[in-house]
């Protein structure tokens, strides 16, 4: 069905939750689009799948003029074209589709790039079927991103890299500053990772280069024990007055209820109601309730996945390079398919990105392996650390005006 | 008393919260130390007085040796000598500063630098007035920092405006990440300064340069109000889905109670325990209740004193500076007093360095002045915020290892 050579319209949209690198791909479609006689007008749909829905569309082209727009929204956190949370109903509900395609068919578009995570890959997935149906020819491209780094059939995802580099520095940061007291304590740094543990496992990188990081890392991979929690810290403390512990914010305990649901019992009768807390509060109660040292609790939070003052080079090249490679994909005529990172090498940092179907992607969860965490399941190996280290690298001078950010927005 | 040329040892000491800034004001004083044929040895002491009374003294020559040392230590957050929180009893309780007079003389010290906030100048003026009733010729210099910048008799304090630049940063950041969805929601972010408002006004100041940031504004100096508050999100809910609000962690009700202690009348009963919330975990659950739409609170913790990643150039050179005038006053004869910056122009941004009493500084609090805040006391003015400005401008290529930054450590 599909042709050799397609003309029409390209759209991009974003969805998902945002990444400091996420623009950086809508930058490289649009870089590569422009470079095809086959792609007329570029255009963005805003709010993901949501703007196509609504005729909510901007001409790119009208947006990104000089090569500093292009470098600036590069640098910019967030999603420029605005994001959603609209998960697609199943393609026999047919009046989404019709009107979505109405509306790809009024613009004469033919190439649809969706950055995204997981629900991203869905939605591009249910669109190239319904595609079939409706007898549309039109190439659906998914460009992956996520922070979490859990998408599976690539080996990491655009705007992990920023994220696990922006974690490692902070806790790093926070590690230096717990230090200067006497006075036994314990910080518990709370990061995101709902499911997979792989930003907080990134916390501890800077102990490869001799740098203070956190000193036990808990993943969601393994199940967390409140006692071996604390008796992990009361080791410790006979060495060494501050402690800082990096947790997931995902971690659940042997009966695989969240610990940041507050349902352990004995936990949220003395926590209050558990709406007010997090992992991290959690922990912190119950290290006061236990030890009862100096506790603190810090949750990272939003800055996590939009610190774009501090970008991973690394990140920011294959964010760019992955939304190029997207478009050349769909030019060469492959559609439900999206473009992934595989390692050529082990020994030195070197990938190549390859199509794969979204079907293989959609809905799946992508685990750290559990021989990266140790028998105490208190910390992670450095083996994994060297895995990750590299996405970390480079950094990116971005555009300021009087020492803050200079932000590209897309009104 | 005071002798022309005094000659003997120097003791440098860090106390109280640390910051981005308090290394480089500590390399300040042993650069200009090394400069004086008066000062012999220079000895760091541990955890600021604490050091001295346990005579737990570092020799700084020996730690730095070359230019990347200062440059390293300079570029480093938190206090490489460690802290305290130490305040020293009335000087009528002779005991202590015997003992601290004993070290003081077996070490043969006639300079004594302390560097921090409140605390350490109540510090510096006891142990100048003690030196009168021990007959022992020194000289006592205290040396500001802090991030909350509320320190008296200066028109600011080195640490504040690497704070205020992550601060600013963090905020545009986030207001970014918040507009990608078009779903109402209230974003608050709590920001550190229990008295003063200094830190939380910076986070509006990207918005003198069209960057995105916080709607509102709310600061200790002003009474807060609830049913404003909730009023003043309504009223823009009307007109912008996204509204971002930045709060000091110790603003106050009409009637003196922090809104972080959870004990306004209706609200520490829906919200549990009060060592549970801060005050944006607070104002989320009250918003929750209130209005009922999305909500989310920040604290920005500990990374706003730590965030050595993110430094104001401004900041570390006056930093810089003000520890090597540290050391000039001293040299010149000078004892019980502070290096404090003086703006010399409104125009442009100057300031010089002039030497204040301690005791005119010890134990006050300089707050944000009421002509900067507006009338409905949800926002500060752009007069302020030119005020503040200058001080987060420029930035500081750090040291790094393979992406992350190389701290600085004295064991």
């Amino acid at each position: 069905m599909v042709s050799e050579k397609l003309t029409g319209n390209a759209i991009i949209g974003q969805s998902g939750g945002p990444t400091a690198a996420i623009n950086a791909t809508l930058s490289g479609v649009v870089k590569e689009a422009l470079k095809h006689s086959e792609i007329k007008e570029i255009y963005g749909s805003k709010n993901g799948i949501d703007g196509i829905l609504s005729e909510n569309i901007v001409d790119m082209r009208k947006i990104l003029h000089t090569e500093d727009d292009f470098y600036n929204l590069e640098c910019t956190p967030a999603a420029a074209l605005g994001s959603c949370r609209h998960k697609l109903p199943s393609v026999d509900e047919k009046e989404t589709y019709e009107k979505i395609f109405d509306v790809l068919k009024k613009y004469d578009i033919r190439y649809v790039f969706m950055i995204g995570g997981n629900d991203s890959m869905d939605t591009v997935a249910k669109l190239s079927e319904y595609s079939q149906i409706a007898d549309y020819e039109i190439r659906m491209i998914g460009v992956p991103k996520t922070i979490d780094n859990d998408l599976v059939g690539t080996d990491h995802t655009p705007g992990f890299g920023s994220a696990a580099k922006y974690v490692a520095t902070t806790v790093s940061e926070i590690a230096m500053d717990c230090a200067v007291y006497t006075v036994p304590a314990v910080t518990i740094v709370e990061i995101m990772g709902r499911d997979a543990g792989w930003l907080t496992a990134s916390s501890v990188i800077p102990r490869l280069y001799g740098q203070q990081t956190a000193d036990f890392v808990y993943l969601p991979e393994t199940p967390f024990n409140y006692d071996c929690f604390i008796d992990d810290i009361r080791e410790l403390q006979k060495h060494k007055p501050n402690i800082v512990v990096a947790v997931s914010e995902g971690i659940k305990d042997e009966n695989g209820r969240y610990v940041g649901d507050g349902t352990q019992s004995g936990v949220v009768d003395n926590f209050g109601h558990k709406y007010l807390a997090g992992t991290g509060k959690i922990l912190e109660n119950y290290v006061r309730k236990q030890i009862g040292c100096k506790v603190r609790s810090i949750e990272l939070s939003l800055p996590q996945r939009c610190s774009g003052h501090l970008l991973s080079k690394c990140d920011i090249d294959e964010a760019i390079n992955i939304g190029k490679e997207a478009v050349s994909i769909a030019i060469n005529g492959e559609s439900g398919v999206l473009p992934i990172f595989k390692r050529t090498s082990l020994t030195e940092y070197k990938v190549k990105i390859e199509a794969i179907p979204v079907t293989a992607v959609a809905n799946k969860v992508k685990h750290v392996d559990k021989k990266y965490i140790n028998e105490k399941a208190n910390n992670v190996t450095d083996e994994l650390l060297h895995l990750i280290a590299p996405l970390i690298e480079g950094d990116i001078d971005i555009p300021k005006t009087h020492g803050v950010p200079k932000h590209f927005v897309i009104e």
